[in-house]
């Protein structure tokens, strides 16, 4: 069973085999790691193992905090003017699909001034900006992008130069899917439901002479700095989360760290892409530079045979396959746990479909 | 073992064991349920049981509606006043203690004029206010109030009367412990990690003619009206917490739903108010019509024997009674997943600790 599933997504195996077996006996407790308290030694030691493994899985300098709070990235999308805008300040912002747009909106309803310097919705969505073809206004208080726009499946190939502008970026469908340049960002944030574990928690990676710029009225529960002090306990945390992105952490580092990821990564995306174009009957639009490792939208030349594509790709394991609504066609997101054989079991499948089929 | 956790606090071992059961493959799915969409069919179907569970176990009207909401009670603190008061309106408070001070505290940050109309740190949290001996402002946006705080094991023995004052009650550490008239409040909000499961789900029911008047810089995650129109699913929204919450449901109707919880709770707590009141070894502060079912502080005469009391029930597998800090000596939280057995098993210990040592 390979699961394309553009998030919650596929798990890895072995991390759900230890969840499962310990999930009524944790470090042998006698208790369930759902029901021991968050403020006492056991679980504190597994949040600070969690925070830990993510330092130096993704290299994360002492000047950064590693924060671990509620609401997913769209809570984020509040919580970043209330945390490093006043009302009225502008904010700078690079639209480059749904979720950029998504942003945008909650930036708006927070009262900055959002400065769009970048739209590729000329190209419906299937670009990113040319490096310096965009001019961030001095003044802004951030530079927000999405690296990764899950629906589309485009992807910065750089990271954009925002000068002495804080750059701020949704790395919700990329994270740890290969190393990164975290002194580039002012704030790297994201949901970990696609590379990182279960529904219900956002990372957040800021930096830390962005603390202390929030409003007085942002909620204690997204106030960084405030959560930063309590080193991300202000309240109850969503545990198991946190539990569950330990796990996998460590199992990325078995696996090579984010080094071997990030080429696992591009190989698997290489070949899909290949395999992509080397036919007529299926096909990707979106730029050749700005292809996403991670999410794979692609299209038949007969819709009419879409439904039949994904009936016979359930029938032979390959599930959730469909397209976003807004994109149409198929979509396969090929994020950290799912292993090259999910990639060449897909690619076998279309390349069979299309003979018998087109 | 017995988890005497405030929250995350112990949970139906039946419920853990199918958890457990299939975190690998759910509903022969061949995926975890961690692992699928929550906009795929399967998981959609299991957010709408859970949530027509919730309104069958403690008939919740039709003109209520139910959502399940990130970032806890805390981040509710901040989303109440959000969606029911414009900045400089009035909202009335009721001070019982820490979790309504906390409450008190964030809607002073959403500008709100708070007007605290019944505080009893007078007595040091140990009381309720005397039904009618407060009065709610007429032009009041809502009333709040917290029937149970937890810390100091005081519980409202009756519903306050707000007049036509919406009534605004965090029911946390009480949720769904016994019948509750839904009809009497406006709003009824709580964390899901002490009677109804992990950390990280808030769940809010909401009358409907409340919906709507949220303030326009609502962050969208919290906008009621905005989540109720989109069955809580605007984001990818904790869909453990959920899946683990239609278990727990479907537990408490296979044990006879609110009418049995509410009578084993209330017996299980008189068992151990009854064992405290006979010794003089051990006290409780709280007057007692004020004595809550769910969370039970008690101290030793000697407090040099605290650490002897929590080693020695450790040992015997009755783990997490060292009471909060703010109060000291010894806390039982006796949630509906603490059978009788053990609150006999604590009683018995308490007993034997008090014959050998006091």
């Amino acid at each position: 069973m390979y699961n394309f599933s553009a998030g919650p997504a596929q798990l890895p195996l072995p991390v759900l085999e230890q969840a499962a077996a310990e999930l009524t006996d944790w470090q042998g407790s006698g208790m369930s790691v759902l029901e021991v308290s968050h403020r006492g030694k056991d679980f504190v030691a597994c949040a600070a193992d969690a925070e830990s493994a993510f330092r130096r899985v993704a290299n994360v300098p002492s000047n950064y905090r590693i924060l671990f709070l509620a609401g997913g990235a769209t809570g984020q999308f509040s919580a970043i003017p209330m945390n490093l805008a006043a009302r009225g300040a502008t904010a700078a912002y690079l639209n480059t699909g749904q979720w950029s747009k998504k942003a945008i909106k909650e930036a708006g309803r927070q009262g900055v001034d959002v400065r769009v310097v970048a739209d590729e919705s000329a190209s419906a969505y299937t670009t990113t900006p040319e490096p310096g073809s965009f001019t961030v206004p001095v003044d802004a208080a951030y530079l927000h992008y999405t690296p990764n726009e899950t629906i589309g499946g485009v992807e910065f190939p750089y990271i954009p130069d925002a000068g002495d502008v804080p750059l701020v970026a949704d790395f919700s469908s990329t994270y740890l899917s290969r190393p990164i340049d975290v002194e580039r960002f002012g704030v790297i944030y994201g949901g970990a439901q696609k590379n990182l574990g279960p529904a219900g928690l956002a990372i957040v990676v800021v930096r830390e002479d962005l603390l202390g710029r929030a409003r007085e009225d942002v909620p204690a529960i997204w106030d960084w700095k405030v959560m930063a002090e309590a080193d991300s306990m202000l309240n109850t945390p969503p545990t198991f989360s946190i539990y569950l992105l330990g796990l996998i952490l460590h199992w990325i580092e078995s696996t090579g760290g984010l080094e071997a990821m990030g080429e696992r990564n591009c190989a698997k995306a290489e070949r899909l892409y290949a395999a992509i174009d080397a036919s007529d009957f299926y096909n990707n639009p979106v730029q050749a530079r700005s292809r996403s490792w991670m999410n794979i939208p692609f299209t038949l030349a007969d819709p009419a045979l879409d439904a039949d594509f994904l009936a016979g790709a359930d029938a032979v394991g390959l599930t959730n396959l469909k397209g976003h609504r807004s994109v149409g066609g198929m979509r396969a997101s090929i994020y950290n746990a799912m292993p090259a054989d999910g990639v060449t079991a897909l690619i076998d499948y279309m390349t069979e479909f299309e003979r018998t089929r087109a």
